[in-house]
């Protein structure tokens, strides 16, 4: 017996029995806290039906909630209080950069970093944005409609790369390193989260609070994102949005860049956190 | 009968029957050349095994060889000249960005323009190089060996948005619309191209010359683009990079950039040539 539904947190993980399955999580938790409970299982496309399966199974470990994704579409500088500690004068456009498809890696798992990037290499916690329709020229007043829900990310970026003399000021080189873009821990649905800009985003680095912002800071809204984005390009299904990171990233606190071996957490409220470990080769 | 071999220069196209078909084609013309007239057609991958059909077909209309891509990776300032007219100085690095897989078009159609992006809309001749098989951490001496081949492409930029107060100085936007990437008119095998320093790249906005050069006036070489794109980044088959532009945009030619009805060709010697009209909405 199954029948089609809304999910709540639509999560991805790997069972007692090595099955990689849906799940669905009702309450806000940290990835971390996931592992070794019991969650409801889903069958389905989360980009179309999915149906109870009026079955349980314990988590052995959580995926990335999304398989794989089209592109990440990012902006940059989103945040009043980040362009300021960049010293950044405010665009009359959102700032665009991307990752790869390759860039996606799970709410608990490392992020491997070679030898040539490990000199300042620093977070940003973000808001991201799943979309679950194709659009083009999306009205802002539609926007939301073609969001499949929200998750917590970390844009890691090898600020090295980000330099202009070094490698001409773009943005996405540093930022596109296979598995430097954990997401998760689940995807909550857009019914849950009637206005996106009323979110809470705190990020720890070993424990230590670095970012803690509202996305009602953000520059530009979810809504004038997406517009923005499918202006004259089709916005694919599964593309994440990074919305932009706070102020608070290593770049600029003392003593602040990523070491070998350091955590970083990025929680979102109503949404749930993750958690990954730098680890250097 | 059929027999596995290798194709000179691939190209895809619907035939007399409505059917999409790919071809082989053996001396090297510009992709207008190609309608009307019988080719070798080839059943297969162009990533695996293609075998020769031993039939011919009438193009009627010469499609992307490319069915799809996962991504354009696009390189900025690779030719010294250019360089100079944008009087930007040489990063250490390559400078990279990117297009989405929408950005794909064909050797012959249309790149439609909606009216925020009519004023400053450029071209970029380029050298294409199709990566034929997933790799990651390529050493320069081993980069050929996973090229599939060549091809002629136009880096169609809205200029408006590379500038920094409008839109933060990031090139990914204003070259990401549906369309802005017209690739071919085949993928010339590598087999044919021992060395792609040494090709000649020729631009033509109505007839008009605009660029010229070699490839051998490269900053980077193809080598050093696949080593540095595929450091620490799985670099997928399929993935189309366009090598950069040499000197001679709109941008920088007086009353040099496009209008309402403009047909770029950009043509590559042992490659052919593509012919795009952009069509202002």
């Amino acid at each position: 017996m199954s029948s089609s539904f809304s999910w709540s947190r639509l999560i991805r993980f790997v069972d007692e029995n090595g099955a990689v399955r849906y799940g669905d999580v009702v309450e806000e938790r940290p990835a971390s806290e996931m592992i070794g409970t019991k969650v409801d299982t889903l069958d389905g496309d989360p980009f179309g039906a999915m149906t109870r399966t009026h079955q349980q199974a314990t988590v052995t470990k959580i995926l990335c909630p999304l398989e794989s994704t089209p592109i990440f579409m990012c902006i940059g500088l989103n945040y009043r209080q980040h362009a300021n500690e960049a010293n950044l004068t405010i665009a009359e456009h959102p700032v665009v950069f991307t990752k790869p498809a390759d860039a996606l890696n799970s709410p608990l798992d490392d992020v491997t970093v070679f030898l040539d990037i490990q000199s300042q290499l620093d977070y940003e916690g973000e808001l991201c944005v799943i979309i679950g329709k194709d659009g083009k020229n999306i009205p802002e007043a539609e926007a939301l409609d073609y969001v499949l829900g929200y998750a917590a990310g970390n844009d890691v970026s090898a600020r090295k790369f980000q330099l202009p003399p070094f490698s001409g000021g773009q943005f996405c080189y540093g930022k596109s390193f296979d598995g430097f873009a954990p997401v998760g821990p689940c995807i909550v649905s857009k019914t849950l989260i009637a206005d996106p800009q009323t979110l809470d985003l705190v990020t720890r680095v070993d424990g230590e609070l670095r970012q803690q912002t509202s996305t009602a800071d953000m520059i530009w809204t979810v809504k004038q994102i997406i517009a923005h984005l499918s202006r004259g390009t089709t916005l694919r299904k599964g593309t994440i949005i990074m919305t932009g990171t706070p102020s608070g990233v290593g770049l600029f606190t003392p003593n602040g860049l990523l070491k070998d071996g350091s955590v970083v957490e990025v929680s979102i409220s109503r949404v749930g956190s993750i958690q990954n470990k730098m680890v250097f080769e």
